[in-house]
């Protein structure tokens, strides 16, 4: 039985573009004592990744050139040799991208898909949904009533965000980069208002026009221009939640981004911006999971999926997303639920 | 008898200089019913009034050209039209920068030496003292033992800062603009190390050599290229407490001030960068005035001033300030005690 891994070819300068991947096909590795064998069903597609293709140091280290890349994995096991893992067992963790991978078990979380696409531990339940409830709840500290503001906002994030603020009766409003995606934000999942940064004439005028009171909180995907202007229309007391900055991981590392003017405003008006990484905040995700199973349960929540088919798909669903073609959550089936 | 007051001339664009104010003489204003006429003693001259000589809107509206600038002032009741002053008393309080004025008594409170020079509630015991508190304790939520460091580490809130820093056994360093100021921190103030900004080769290797496991607490006072590099030399969980950018303050505003690159390492290393306002925070008062007090009277704090001598000395103190001529709080001694 053969394996094809992802593996990361060459370190991007700026764009990713399918150059920086290539693809390897081997014998599915064998198991040793301990271990377990893990057959992939999702792939999750995450723009934090993109920053391991750099060789800097972070909170999680760079992918190694030649090696497979690594993410959010949704898993069978198909053999065991550990007291824990049963075969049949699906499990989600951070695994190589590739058809087959062996593990010893650490870092494994068993799921069941509990009435939603298993997939959605990939997303809403998982990474994904946490990453939208932490930022705008734990960091951002929203109140009911409160104008919020997301970038991003029909992404794997900031759909979560926008509805959460919905749920607790916030204006909000939120960014994207199409205007079939502005309209997907208004109709169905609720924003009160929401404007396509591509096409407006000024970023800056139009959250301004959409905030006359200010934001009490910007949840922040994008970084750049989009930034810039939440700096400048944040309320007295505002909060903001740097959870990416993903418009600047497409510039050359010979370029570096210009950071966003006007800091002063945070002074004069007291506001606190946070920058933070989900993984820091394991004690919120108890209370998110309920809340989430409850919303979807009533309908109050929705997801969207952008699904690319087979292993030798996830480059190109990678490079997409960095390009935001993806509509909601991008992920690969790799195999059969 | 008479009574010169400072006016401010023309709005600066950019750096401030004598030809911004001008000056007035004018009979001493008569109190009326309810109202009480103060002689000045002290005048206080800080960077944040550079702010109010823009014709922009902020959290203090700006001051309007021909007309008198004001500021925290000291001063004593020398006719008392008002049921709750009497002659003789001091008071403090926001009043013009003239050698008189008349109030209705409104936001006025009254102060006593105590020991401490007059001037004190100017400094020390009064905005730029409590403002270092606010900052490194309630926005920066220092902890004892961390590592601190602070900008403008010489001035009127930076040294405050040092100190309530070296009392809590916390590492501080800091950074100044002459090597007399340099040595002045290192060896008289308690600082565990300290650096001339101008003077290094690069702030940011600098930094990162004095704070190799990175900056628990950064109190920002400066803005420009140290505020950037801060950004950089965070630790993990670490705090910013941006107080003021007074680099920032200089510069004309057709060219706007570029912003700090590299605000992706607030998302890495989970960092808190907090704008604030001392007039927020109130309730802080009564702490830090006891604790203060306390650490005076046992040697463990010590406060240096500049003093002009005259109202008409005012402007060139200001001027001089923002340059970074003066040594500690910059004051103007307009009358005796």
């Amino acid at each position: 039985m053969q394996n094809t891994r992802i593996l990361l070819a060459a370190r991007p300068d700026g764009w990713v573009d399918d150059s920086h991947f290539t693809q390897d096909t081997q014998p599915v590795p064998e198991p040793g004592d301990g271990q377990i064998l893990l057959r992939t069903i999702y792939l999750s597609v995450d723009p934090y990744m993109r920053g391991r293709m750099n060789d800097t140091k972070s909170y999680i280290p760079p992918f190694q050139i030649g090696e497979p890349l690594s993410g959010g994995v949704v898993a069978e096991v198909v053999h065991s040799n550990h007291a824990d893992f049963a075969v049949g067992d699906t499990v989600i963790g951070l695994l190589d991208w590739a058809e087959y991978s062996v593990s010893n078990g650490e870092g494994l979380r068993k799921v069941h898909a509990g009435g939603h696409p298993l997939s959605y531990h990939l997303g809403i339940l998982g990474m994904p949904g946490l990453t939208a409830y932490v930022g705008l709840v734990e960091v951002g500290r929203v109140q009911a009533g409160e104008s919020v503001f997301v970038t991003a906002a029909s992404g794997a994030v900031g759909s979560v965000v926008g509805q959460i603020a919905r749920n607790m009766d916030c204006y909000v409003a939120g960014s994207a980069g199409s205007d079939a995606k502005v309209a997907h934000l208004k109709n169905t999942l609720g924003f009160n208002d929401a404007f396509n940064y591509k096409s407006v004439d000024s970023v800056h005028k139009t959250i301004a026009g959409l905030f006359p009171k200010g934001i009490n909180v910007a949840f922040e995907n994008v970084g750049g221009a989009q930034f810039e202007a939440a700096i400048w229309n944040m309320a007295v007391f505002g909060r903001i939640a740097l959870c990416g900055m993903i418009a600047d991981y497409n510039i050359s590392r010979s370029e570096m981004p210009a950071g966003p003017r006007g800091m002063t405003n945070l002074i004069g008006r007291n506001v606190t911006l946070q920058g933070f990484i989900v993984s820091n905040y394991p004690q919120a995700a108890p209370a998110w999971d309920a809340q989430c199973r409850e919303w979807l349960a009533a309908g109050k929540m929705t997801y969207d999926e952008s699904v690319a088919e087979g292993i030798g798909a996830a480059p190109g669903a990678f490079v997409g997303m960095m390009k935001g073609e993806n509509f909601g959550k991008q992920i690969v089936k790799v195999g059969d639920e």
